[in-house]
């Protein structure tokens, strides 16, 4: 089972694509997806063109994504839940069930403990997976720490 | 020119067809778009379809939507932010220019006064398109009043 962790973003979106076999999860492969700077209207299409591409090329059996919480910046917050809007349509468009998992859920499943430092998680995710190292940047570490999350939620 | 107005939601996406002809703004068609309570990813790719199929019958130049606030209910806002993601990739893939407009913003252009009260925006988007009374629900209402902000805006 192939699972595709998204970090959400409108400029910087992280991606983690994982396999799970039994009891193993192996990291595939994991990336960005960067948006250039134009009117949002036009940016999200591009967004949707990119998930669309990454979705037909690593042809994933779930999607799992980062729940939005609110931060300081209200402004970024709407357009990212605008991108996860998009990305989700994308998932739904393919027939892939997709999962929203909040930072305490994906720190409880990777680290077992819900309150866990990002350090922590990065840890983890790097073990869990027989990585040499930690992801960068932190979107695409983000990303697969998701995917890890739902591959030791769902049975495969 | 042609333009659509939306009152942006999840589960009641008001829309509003106006034409503007030199000074004259009349009112093409309006009414409702309504999803069924699916799971988000669904729901938000069947009212990608079914805004596609509003701008495929409608053919507008350009939309206007209103422009999200935080309300109490955060959970609910940030699903419309979802939808209105949704909404606003629709019209970008006709190439199709999507202006969002906040709510004083559009109290100010139909009212002239951006702290007006809801029943005196309705009166004069009455009034401007000539219509026998205010279109039911709110939601239609408001995304005509949307379209006709865009209107007085815009060279037609």
């Amino acid at each position: 089972m192939k699972i595709l962790g998204i970090d959400p973003g409108l400029e910087r979106i992280g991606f983690g694509l994982v396999e799970k076999q039994g009891s193993q999860i192996k990291a595939i492969e994991w990336g960005l997806i960067q948006t250039p700077r134009v009117p949002i209207a036009e940016r999200l299409l591009i967004l949707s063109d990119k998930i669309d591409e990454l979705l037909q090329r690593t042809q994933p059996d779930a999607m799992a994504m980062e729940r939005l919480f609110f931060a300081k910046n209200q402004t970024t917050v709407m357009d990212v839940a605008k991108a996860c809007g998009v990305i989700l349509v994308g998932a739904a468009r393919r027939g892939l069930e997709a999962t929203e998992y909040s930072p305490p859920e994906v720190k409880l499943s990777v680290v077992g403990n819900g309150a866990a430092e990002k350090k922590q998680v990065e840890f983890m995710v790097v073990r869990i997976l027989g990585l040499p190292s930690a992801p960068k940047p932190d979107d695409v570490a983000d990303a697969l720490a998701i995917a890890v999350t739902h591959a030791m939620r769902v049975r495969g």
